[in-house]
């Protein structure tokens, strides 16, 4: 019974996912849901990523947190269209909530939406907002266990960036044992090394997202 | 419909975990549920505690976790009971999963058992597994935003241990703000610093933890 419940809200969110990602496609927008634990510097993130692309293409921004606008504040500062999402006590997004942000977005004139998911490495990997690309990030502070531990984020995700490298001095985490660990559960996935305090590794994270906006066969408008 | 299910979910589990509540007081074991982001550091918090706690009493151990076992192997190896849960996936542990080990334990040689709780800032504060006291760690790589973005952990639990203190001229995070806002929270909540990798705090800690033994009336055995 608790199973065919599970079973029925997983299958309704497919379905209004679905509905997000024909919209997207429409509208030609490259749409990227951004997972970690809390803290691992996915807004940081965020806000490196608008620094270095926001003359180069239009983007917007969907904050998902439990509670708080100091996410949307964040961005908002940048000047780049952002709406905040309260879950009220839930611990991820789902594909409706995203729907009900659509009336804040001009899509007509927007390149890149990243949503940015409740900070969380377990639940936000198990639903689909309809999104392009999922993109991981786990900081080095976290440790290396971390892929054989939570592997379906890692086995979802098309990439890892792996952030706060600047770190690595001072705490006890091997890079190549999260490359070999998640390579082992996603043959696919990207790895990039990046501090969001430092810059390091930016430019070429850049750079891959916006091969994902050309491999979609997208123009910047 | 689907916020009765998840009341159900809640009742069904409140009531298995009042039932694991009074064999802990009948049994008189202190049980602890340890709580965190993935790698704030349950995991070494709890060897440093056995180590220093080992000689003066009898502790037992649950590792909660969505898959392996290394958790489970880092405690055994201090030679002490210890069972894992693997959920599968679940992104927290309950009452019934608790009750499942308990056929593993001699509870009439046992004064602590720790339940280290699968690594998510946001569920598993949810779920009363019929523990004595709940202890929520938070790393400064997570940053001090956290207590405003998830606030139910720090509401519930009983102490905040702010770990990786040594991290703190490497990181960008107010000591003070994440106890001022915790304190916004939880007025009554008890509020510790330490570093699992230098072993500053951990005596206080130990301190702590061995008075919530006495604070229940309960002897060494």
């Amino acid at each position: 019974m608790k199973i065919n419940v599970v079973r029925n809200i997983l299958e309704a969110n497919a379905r209004i996912a679905a509905e997000n990602r024909e919209l997207f496609a429409e509208k030609k927008v490259l749409v990227m849901n951004l997972m970690s634990s809390p803290g691992a510097g996915k807004t940081s993130l965020l806000e490196k990523t608008i620094d270095s692309l926001k003359g180069r293409m239009a983007i917007g921004v969907i904050e998902g947190d439990i509670q708080s606008s100091q996410d949307a504040e964040r961005i908002a500062a940048k000047d780049i269209p952002v709406v905040q999402i309260n879950t009220g006590g839930a611990c991820h997004l789902d594909g409706n909530m995203i729907r009900d942000t659509f009336h804040h977005f001009d899509f007509d004139a927007l390149d890149l939406l990243v949503v940015e998911n409740v900070g969380n490495l377990v639940c936000p990997a198990e639903f689909d907002l309809g999104e392009d690309v999922k993109v991981a990030i786990l900081s080095v502070a976290e440790g290396d266990d971390k892929p054989a531990k939570y592997p379906l984020i890692f086995h979802e995700s098309q990439a890892l960036l792996i952030n706060k490298i600047d770190l690595l001095p001072y705490v006890d985490c091997s890079v190549e044992k999260i490359r070999a660990e998640s390579l082992k559960i996603n043959t696919q996935i990207a790895i990039l090394e990046v501090s969001c305090r430092t810059g390091l590794g930016i430019s070429e994270w850049c750079a891959w997202l916006t091969d994902r906006i050309a491999a979609k066969g997208l123009g910047i408008k």
